[in-house]
């Protein structure tokens, strides 16, 4: 057994989370390159849990130390074991102009700068409901994507569950879309919404507050062109966001957007995820762009467990957390999920650690 | 039912390929853009057939008509459906940074230079092996793309069925990989590979003519860290490619990179695809980027299904076949497939039309 495959069965102890040898390399690949572990966490792609238990175990085998201001750094031991395996630092070839998004964000100024002077004064994130914005650029982008696919212009849209972003007020800024209607449990944001809709005079937008936990009314299922949402990454919580967000799609060639993250879930639970939607739900992916969505760090990080359990005390000093961008399309015969959930782990699993 | 969906279901007669309203929608809105036949398929992301289908039923029914230059327009009757549905044309706003692939071709100039030097000669595209080449931006981009998801440098990669776009040669250029071997069905491109490798003392890299169809020999089953290829979108060659690529995979955590289009096949086929990969191969999808590969126009196009029916006999004037680009990641338990193909749709099926 190989050097690295022994650290990764270590570490899988140590975290009780799923790991495997090129997740040790990519950690000791991103440490030639920082030693903020929040970066490391980024730049790994990996759940929090999965990227402290390698730390950890790199730090306990000698490997690596944490110095006084709690950076990790490799030992001679390390260094030794990198050159050994030809691991060569992290690369970042990411695009400045648009951010590797692929769409520039500022492609419509005057939209951009409307989006930033009226959130001005958005409700903070808070953790009671795993709360997290995105930069207002990546907000701006998911319009800008949406409407460079033909989902935008003349459609109905249900933004669900990801009013943090403020997503929902975005799309009725854009004042493209023929209807919007914005669900979130939070009435702090559908306050906020509503507000500036009745201030600016937008009549086909209107905010609710709604438990996703709940199955939606009748009156919203099959009604929406496109949904957008940006879910936990449990398994209830995602056939609570994207099962119910499919369910109001009126026909097949629906369109459904959501975030989904490699830091509060593994490429395993990816692929559980990618299985049901395409086997259980009907629905093909045609997009994942990773890293489009840029998080900042949220106020309430210090609670969280993935503050708990990092290895350092060193809080993040730059954007760490990151989502791809999934869009699906609705195949004939989809299936309209709109059942109740009531599961304690609808925001916390073993592999989430951010809420 | 509405006009659109009666439109599809005369679209989905005409042309014998899976049709809905929304790509209705999407034509119309093409056409608002363009009158080139090419664009039309290029901004509308269906398969020729389907497009032409489409086209042809506007045709019929009065909505559009074919002007002395063989642009296809829309009729006063077309205008009018489009204003009553309220389609807009259709909108890119692709970075012109990276050519919306989130990673610019250029960070590495003396990289793309070197390539575009050594390519210069390169054998041309032939319809024998279903071949069309990618622009040596898009190359050069796929192993930037590698290179920053830690899938290139000291890795054992194996390039499987798409040298007609040199990306082995790319890779092998880099001199970042640890060992790469090119498996090609064209003596000419291997040969191509062999003499520049010679040329310039690479010995890392190594070129061999193989038919995909045939089954892979055991000394090239789980040896690689990372394959790249490029299949046609039939079911079986997907098989043969994409299988057969996995099982060269030494263990989980190995890498896959593949182009897939939706020019030569449907959203439909896609699920098919995706089902495959993540309940059969066990394999997780970790990227899907569309539009990532863009493909010079192939001189044998005349002769293609796709020229004979298409509405217009004008042919291409820019490039209008693109596919996206999937990185897949292998989970324990991956299967290795590797059996033998002898099927006679291996290169076109009903959706295909380009080879």
């Amino acid at each position: 057994m190989s050097l690295l495959t022994e650290l990764a069965i270590k570490a899988r102890e140590e975290s009780q989370v799923r790991i495997y040898k090129k997740n040790v390399e990519r950690v000791l690949s991103a440490l030639l390159k920082s030693g903020d572990f929040w970066q490391i966490v980024d730049m790994s792609d990996l759940p929090v849990p999965a990227a402290s238990g390698i730390v950890k175990v790199l730090i306990k085998e000698g490997y690596a130390f944490i110095d006084d201001e709690e950076n990790i750094r490799l030992t001679q031991k390390g260094y030794d074991l990198i050159k050994e395996l030809g691991i060569e630092p992290y690369v970042d070839y990411t695009c400045q102009a648009c951010e590797g998004r692929g769409i520039p964000f500022y492609i419509d100024i005057e939209f951009y700068r409307t989006f930033i002077q009226l959130t001005k004064d958005r409700p903070k994130a808070i953790r009671d409901y795993d709360q997290g914005s995105v930069t207002p650029e990546t907000t701006v982008s998911r319009v800008l994507f949406m409407d460079s696919r033909g989902d935008l212009r003349n459609k109905d849209i249900l933004v669900l569950g990801a009013e943090d972003d403020l997503t929902g007020l975005a799309v009725a800024l854009s004042r493209k879309a023929k209807s919007v209607l914005i669900i979130d449990i939070d009435k702090r944001l559908i306050d906020f919404d509503n507000n500036i809709f009745k201030e600016l005079g937008i009549d086909n937008a209107e905010a609710r507050v709604w438990d996703l936990r709940n199955p939606f009314p009748s009156e919203i299922l099959g009604r929406y062109d496109v949904f957008v949402s940006d879910p936990p990454e449990t398994l209830p919580a995602f056939r609570a966001f994207i099962g119910r967000g499919i369910a109001t799609l009126k026909e097949e060639g629906g369109v459904g957007y959501f975030g989904l993250t490699l830091r509060d879930s593994s490429v395993f639970r990816w692929r559980d995820f990618q299985i049901a939607l395409t086997s259980e739900f009907g629905v093909a992916i045609t997009d994942i762009v990773q890293d489009f969505n840029a998080y900042i760090t949220w106020d309430y990080h210090k609670e969280t467990k993935a503050a708990q359990i990092a290895p350092v005390r060193r809080e993040p000093k730059d954007i760490w957390y990151r989502s791809s961008w999934y869009r699906i399309e609705a195949l004939p015969g989809f299936k309209r999920w709109n059942e109740a959930i009531s599961d304690d782990v609808f925001y916390l699993d073993e592999e989430g650690s951010t809420t």
